[in-house]
């Protein structure tokens, strides 16, 4: 059984408080939100009360700049085809090195399918995107620009208020993948020039399933899925009354929450694993991060063993993102960081909640040094 | 208080069974079925386990056929657009004049945006589609049929097993929106020539947000959703585990239940009806419906006023399916049927659930009686 979960940039427990809002929407109040009698009328209420509670955690100045979607990756798609569709004549893109798949991939796709120009603005080695790269990069030609609020691996916060100011001074939209960082950074979208915004339920303690696209009033943007008129047009599909209230529910709860405890546990077990693992280093910007991600490599010893023998002590933890899981390969983030190859392939997040304990992180504290140890010695063994 | 709710096309109640089987998804079990971890494994098992039991209600002959979607409309237009993507060359599609507008709206937008040719077959007074002009639509120009299983208002099935037999001689690709007749009517997609198939899990008593696409092997979709790899390529996105395992014990609930008391209380509620209303009238092929939906013409009297004045009196039901509801003109559904002026505009849709009782039945044939004796007798007033 799993003891300890240090996975939550993979997914978040759905938090108790968050079921019991949405309970009642699956056996009581179920009813379809365009329908025209008590029952749907209830839930239609539902789905408004949930629309102001993402609404004030990301400071939006309307609530109608929320589309509730199905989740990140789908947030993601719709913000960057439905923009471009609404923006014949710019045939540029530009995204940073790091980028979740749903972006990086979907404009992979984009670049093939359709003939787009993508620019990848590299990072440093602490993980900083190269700003002078990025302004480059910006033109008349630029449709869109899709730079992630805070990176999924590292935690690493790039400068997303000024980038989106500067795109907006070229003439192009600008999106962020905000999935790792609403809830964990405080942000005042109307005080901003950001013009679309994903961020995504299960990874703040709502369910799988729901997730959000944040529109600034006045982008046009097309739908990309096509049928009822929910969302004022601009996503289909009855509403998921459950997962909606719940979204709206989690993001009360996390404009309520304090993170100075995560933070200090995340530094606590930062200390504590470099102080006794020899050959170890934290990747990403320090000085900049969301205060529940340690992302650490470990010289000399494979990150999937690493995961393989904690979970067998209870502890979950990740090699890189959950969705690049499964490769032998160094994630495309490590890469992007030029991590030495002694480093790059012994690299492990810790990514905690305002779930996670003092007694658990000190159990972690105790328990990596021993595994790592354990695989440096099974390494010399091998190698003699 | 909703006290009696014959809504259920619009959507259902989630069974307590089916809360009770995704309940630990959410707070115990809630791990990324992407991570290694065994928090991770956990999901990974429980979305296998609901696929296999989605695969069984409908009778697919491998479970890699079936894609977890976000619901019926995205399963549509996944169908439809990574159907067309995936065919170039043709650039006809064929469709019924009573489509949801999942897919009515969807390939309206088609000939709009990309110039494609959409072929509306018509019904007849029965709501019975007209074979031979099908027949006469298909040619090798047509890359799909999407023509539904069920109606959503009338509850009239169509002869899709046949319908597709024909796309197929034509070297068209079938995809059926079944989100009315998953559950309520039995069907065994290994033995038919159908490659497409839509459901949702709202429709039969799992949560809203979820759904699936069966898409027969061999089958080219192209993944209208792009990131990470979930679904095999087909649809990115962390998979909705609750959902999921709602969706697949919602299908084991269904193959395992006895429709003959919902067709029986459907028809005790029709000849109630019919036998104390004078000028009402049953919509739809009575011969080939649905068991639980009765569509019912009441002459002379708005059906907006029948759902309001029966919403008041605790009954829950829908004038024309919900997506349409608000607009005060009768529904394409009602149009392409051609019922008179005088019956179109009170048409209400009666859609019953295994939760139905007889009681609850005997107390709409009570109300509704009066409720139009009413009305026609303000109407009488008025005119007056």
């Amino acid at each position: 059984m799993t003891a300890v979960y240090l996975d939550n940039n993979a997914t978040t427990r759905v938090d108790p408080r968050v079921v019991a809002a949405m309970l009642p929407m699956l056996t009581e109040h179920y009813g379809n939100p365009s329908s025209a009698h008590e029952s749907g009328t209830l839930a239609k209420r539902a789905v408004a009360a949930a629309r102001e509670q993402v609404r004030a955690l990301i400071g939006a100045a309307h609530v109608d700049e929320i589309v509730f979607t199905s989740g990140g990756t789908e947030s993601d798609n719709l913000a960057i085809l439905g923009a471009l569709a609404a923006r014949p004549g710019r045939d540029e893109i530009v995204i940073s090195a790091v980028e979740h798949p749903a972006v990086r991939t979907l404009c992979a796709s984009l670049a093939r399918t359709r003939g787009l120009v993508i620019h990848e603005i590299p990072v440093d080695a602490a993980g900083r995107i190269d700003r002078a790269a990025y302004q480059a990069a910006l033109s008349e030609r630029t449709a869109l620009v899709s730079i992630m609020w805070a990176n999924n691996e590292t935690g690493t916060v790039f400068p997303v208020a000024d980038m989106a100011a500067e795109a907006n001074a070229a003439g192009a939209l600008f999106h962020t993948d905000a999935v790792q960082a609403v809830g964990r950074v405080p942000m005042v979208l109307a005080e901003r020039m950001i013009d679309l915004l994903s961020l995504s339920g299960h990874k703040l303690h709502a369910p799988k399933g729901i997730g959000a696209l944040y529109v600034r009033r006045g982008i046009k943007l097309a739908a990309q899925t096509i049928g009822g008129s929910q969302e004022r047009g601009r996503r289909a599909g009855t509403e998921n009354v459950p997962g909606i209230v719940a979204l709206g529910t989690a993001c009360a709860l996390a404009a309520a929450s304090d993170d100075t405890t995560i933070a200090f546990l995340r530094d606590r077990l930062e200390g504590g694993l470099l102080a006794r693992v020899a050959d170890s280093w934290v990747l990403g910007d320090v000085e900049h991060r969301v205060p529940n991600t340690a992302c650490i490599a470990f010289a000399g010893v494979e990150s999937e063993a690493i995961v393989r023998l904690l979970d067998r002590r209870g502890i979950a933890v990740s090699s890189g993102s959950a969705c690049a899981a499964g490769s032998v390969e160094p994630s495309h983030v490590v890469r992007a960081m030029g991590v030495p190859e002694r480093f790059a392939r012994g690299v492990v997040r810790f990514s905690l909640s305002h779930e996670t304990t003092a007694a658990e992180i000190d159990r972690v504290i105790e328990t990596v040094p021993d595994v790592i140890a354990e695989l440096r010695a099974d390494q010399l063994e091998s190698a003699a």
